[in-house]
């Protein structure tokens, strides 16, 4: 009842894997609430590291939208749940979009990368979401297991740190996520240049 | 009319500053928001620096609780309201714990010192609100100016990082906050060895 | 008598303001030096920001190669000499780039926004000084006066975001330091996206 | 020849575990330098994390110390040799000083947790090197193998957040590195409260 084109509790996307604990917020309930505060979320820029801690190379998921039915490119990211913890919010993030062996190695340190704002009205930040006013923590997190997108998730791939600073490409990441792509790069030294 | 105990929009207080825009969220509406979701804080460590950067003292607020009627020390604290950005929640919570002339240099990167989680249920971090599962940005923000706290902050206390070090007054924080000092001081490599 | 072209105690470009303190450290020491350890530096991108601390502008300095005869744009930079500590090198730098007026606001914290590497052999990074392995902390300083660049800087210019990140003046930057105010723009929050 | 009482090139300790490349910077050259420039260190902060990332316990090295014949608590540290990357510093000295099973996770980001300064000369910082200024980049590491401290360094003991956090025993810390490990548990989010 609720799986319809705008139920999308755990996700940033208009189309997005179902939460495995399903009904925990209403559709009604999540759409009032995204009226009247920001949503908190927790973002995840996959890398392959060196043994040296160096980035090799970018994980990318594609996803085709279901409002649009076009593909886009966007990150690892969800809601955090009331009474849930960050830490919590991104291991279920990263199995569910990355899948069960991903092996995902999570930060020492809740700071992040960046805070990225979106908000429903375009052009106030470079980040955009037309649902509701978020605010997400975004990390970068380096995976050394085998990682099997889910449902929607089409594929996940993996660019060097030249491909995946392609202009076109960082431009037509979902909402804006480009911004976040280089953020992460910078951060990490390894900026396509 | 919704001024009674438990309206509390833009604090994390029992008792706090009444927002300067009263109404924009109802105390039911805040409630049930309360129940659902995490809610978005900013949080400021109020600095004193000398010329080169350096912390020469910590601010502390000091409190009345309505409920306890004991006196609390705190920092710098409010909601994120839907729609505002972070920055901004920042410049309105400083200007009305602080005062008009504090004149406080806001950080150039969103990229907060440590992310603070408060739970409900005491015991799951060092931190804790009774009121609500909440997530706060911190940030250590010099001040230049003159702070004349409002209302039902009484005084502002400036505390050499030896002095506000002193494990007693840190352990008798709101809400564990004495924490975030710690972790503030760290970060400034001004702890009070 | 050390006054000569290779003489360059106190920056990292081939002709630099002459330090304040000249001869504390001979141009043949320096030279003995440098072939045996990684040299530290430190090195400001100046910014102006608004009153919630975005950056708006960002400061380059223009300078002309005594070597090369042309003209490069660079960074506040210069060498953290022996005894002296990493905040009294960037001041002292700081003032001798942009003068006594331009009243920078230097970080509560010496955490660095990235960490340079120079190699003198070029490719091994983005960054490169053809006379010596240097290590730089990089941190961005908002300044509020007025400045005025000394002896053989020739200006400073102020550029917005979307100015500064034109790629052809990113890559002319001396030794590679484009890459820096990439660096600098994402940990801010303020790519020319 | 060289391997006399002073004779240490790779560290900061009076005795350390010898250089696997012995000989690429004699004992008087390097005194020399030392009196010339600061002197540039990686320090790392072994750490095992959960799966969620959450720092468990803390590794400290027990050394005997040749001049006092004292034991001390240390980190892992070193020197950045000329022409050496700041990531292969890291990983070399955490192999000299962990063995070669420790597998260690090195930072994706070569921004540190800290940057701290040793003066010759007591009292300037917490920190404290009678050798020399030296200005160490502090990462936390996690370690997933076995560590085997190899030579001079007796073991490797493994604390708890709350039993590393015994002032005493941090006070007792070699060169004042205890506020160090202070300030590794408060970015981390794991001080022992």
């Amino acid at each position: 009842m609720f799986l319809d084109a705008t139920w999308d509790p755990g996700g940033m996307a208009p189309v997005r894997t179902p939460d495995p604990e399903p009904g925990w917020l209403s559709s009604f309930a999540l759409e009032e609430t995204r009226s009247r505060v920001p949503i908190l979320y927790v973002e995840a820029v996959p890398v392959r590291v060196d043994p040296a801690g160096q980035v090799e190379s970018v994980g990318l998921l594609l996803r085709s939208s279901e409002t649009t039915g076009s593909m886009t490119r966007t990150l690892v990211s969800g809601r955090v749940k009331h009474g849930e913890s960050i830490r919590d919010a991104l291991v279920r993030h990263l199995e569910k979009d990355l899948g069960p062996a991903a092996f995902p190695r999570l930060p020492s340190s809740l700071v992040p990368v960046t805070v990225a704002e979106y908000f429903p009205l375009p052009g106030v930040t470079p980040l955009h979401d037309p649902r509701q006013h978020a605010v997400a923590l975004v990390y970068v997190v380096p995976v050394t297991g085998e990682c099997q997108p889910r449902q929607d998730a089409l594929e996940l791939t993996w660019l060097s740190p030249e491909e995946v600073s392609n202009p076109g490409l960082l431009a037509e990441m979902e909402g804006g996520r480009g911004a976040l792509v280089r953020q992460a790069l910078a951060w990490a030294g390894a900026m396509g240049w």
